[in-house]
């Protein structure tokens, strides 16, 4: 593997960097923002690419909040962005069971483990679905749950799909509903697998937490549809008809955002130090991913802005 | 590996069997009963066991009932049993804390993630400990619960240690504060990991989709203390002085119970058909393990009183 190729302070090479590409993948958390702070200086980089003509679409693998939820968050860290330019793993998750899995009616309903950012994202598609933020579900077991779940009676015969992100509320009703419907055949999704989720610079449980006991107990594995997998990146491609060539991945983890830009076979990746991974993470021998370019942070691509209006 | 000795409707064969022993450990759910509903002939087989002078330990992955607990279902059940004679992975796992983990004061308090099996069991060997059944912990997270772990003012700094058992009130924020103790250092222990529980004739969420989520998040994977942990094959032998050659297993499951009784190179094994694994179990390629002796179901060995009374 060579060596990432470091562009904090050199004009010359952010520009030429730039100029490589038509299309920036931005993840967000550790990019764009910390929790609710945003960097330093973000919406002046991203006012460069986009004056530039570039196309900025924000990839992140956090469900919980819907693209229009997305676009208040935007808005009220002073960032301009439209509902079109995100990409988030539950919006990933509702394309892939619309228009590739296409689950033929009546069995065609997802049984939800997450939150709302899961369910807007569905009901755009027009998929029917159960489970999610009903409050029947937020509840301990009753012995009439435990009797009907086991024999059948409380499960709803169409649900043909478990999709499993990060859920808040996460409880045993909803795990033991979620097993019977895997028992019964029904297709293992997850919007992502990431083991933990960043908030006030510590960690908390990621939405990997809500599917990794039902990959425990039933032995089978959920197809994640956010990063690192490609299936978000075939989702992405086609929505926005982008040529993998002249898109680049930018992000702070290697085991997600980079790996995810390296296995789609992107023209580059751009690693920021402002979130989880560093230097020392891709300098490791076992390093799961090396990126193409890194700077300290998205806003050192800002310095182009000095060449672009001489 | 030799194949086992089928024992069912062979009176010598089964006579020989029981003389080879002095201890024999039972698996409960699958071999004595199935939920509520004991299995028949099983009072009169324990009674034929010890008449002969027998001892019977009832050895349980069970974590969510105290050995008291245990006894009032024997009783309810209609089989005389004692507190001395269950051994479950809760009480395994208050043993191996108070015996062999020895935490240091002040830093010695247990973080709970299970029912009020453990917490009795704890309370037995006076260990102190918080979470568990406190209504406290079964809530939703608030705003205050997201700043007061993450900067940690809402944790106990005495905590050294986070047990995870079976837990039918498991929420987002137990799991929380359980990653954050484990983040600090705290020992990661586990009852027991089996990844369903068996009710009703079907399989609801088992112990081991309480930790698999932390052991994700924290890459560590827990001392597990049921079986087929070897931990608790300590604890047995420590508490009841068994001569180890002179003790069977006996068990509905092979990955749990028979693999229990080999790796703690007992003098024999005996499997059972009434649970959950079947002849076919073993006689496959990649077994898990196999079982010295098998019978259709614990009362078969019944059949041996014709010979005892003649």
């Amino acid at each position: 593997m060579s060596t990432p190729k470091y562009l904090t302070g050199d004009v010359a090479a952010i520009n030429e960097f730039i100029d490589q590409f038509d299309v920036f993948l931005l993840d967000c958390d550790g990019v764009i923002w910390s929790g609710d702070h945003v960097f330093e200086g973000i919406p002046q980089t991203l006012e460069l690419l986009r004056s530039r003509g570039k196309k900025v679409v924000f990839v992140t693998n956090n469900s919980t909040k819907s693209r229009q939820e997305y676009v208040k968050k935007f808005t009220a860290l002073g960032i301009p962005s439209e509902a079109e330019e995100i990409f988030g793993s539950a919006y990933s998750s509702a394309i892939y069971i619309s228009r590739i899995l296409k689950l033929a009616p009546p069995k065609n309903k997802v049984f939800v483990i997450g939150e709302a950012g899961i369910e807007n994202e569905l009901r755009s598609e027009n998929i029917p679905f159960i489970g999610g933020t009903d409050p029947a579900f937020r509840r301990d077991m009753t012995p009439e749950d435990w009797k009907g779940i086991a024999d059948g009676t409380l499960l709803d015969p169409d649900v043909g799909c478990v999709l499993a992100g990060l859920d808040f509320h996460i409880n045993y009703l909803k795990l033991s509903h979620a097993l019977q419907y895997l028992r019964r055949g029904a297709v293992f999704l997850a919007t992502n697998i990431d083991s933990t989720f960043p908030m006030n610079h510590n960690f908390f449980p990621g939405a990997g937490s809500m599917s990794m006991p039902l990959a425990y107990m039933t032995g089978q594995q959920p197809l994640a549809l956010g990063k690192p997998s490609q299936a978000m990146m075939h989702a992405i491609e086609g929505k926005f008809q982008l040529n993998r060539e002249r898109t680049c991945m930018v992000g702070d983890r290697l085991n997600t955002d980079i790996k995810f830009g390296i296995e789609g076979r992107l023209g580059g990746t751009l690693a920021v130090l402002t979130g989880v991974s560093q230097q020392a993470d891709w300098e490791a021998a076992d390093a799961v991913a090396v990126p193409a370019f890194y700077v300290d942070k998205l806003s050192d691509l800002g310095a182009a802005a000095r060449v672009d209006t001489q």
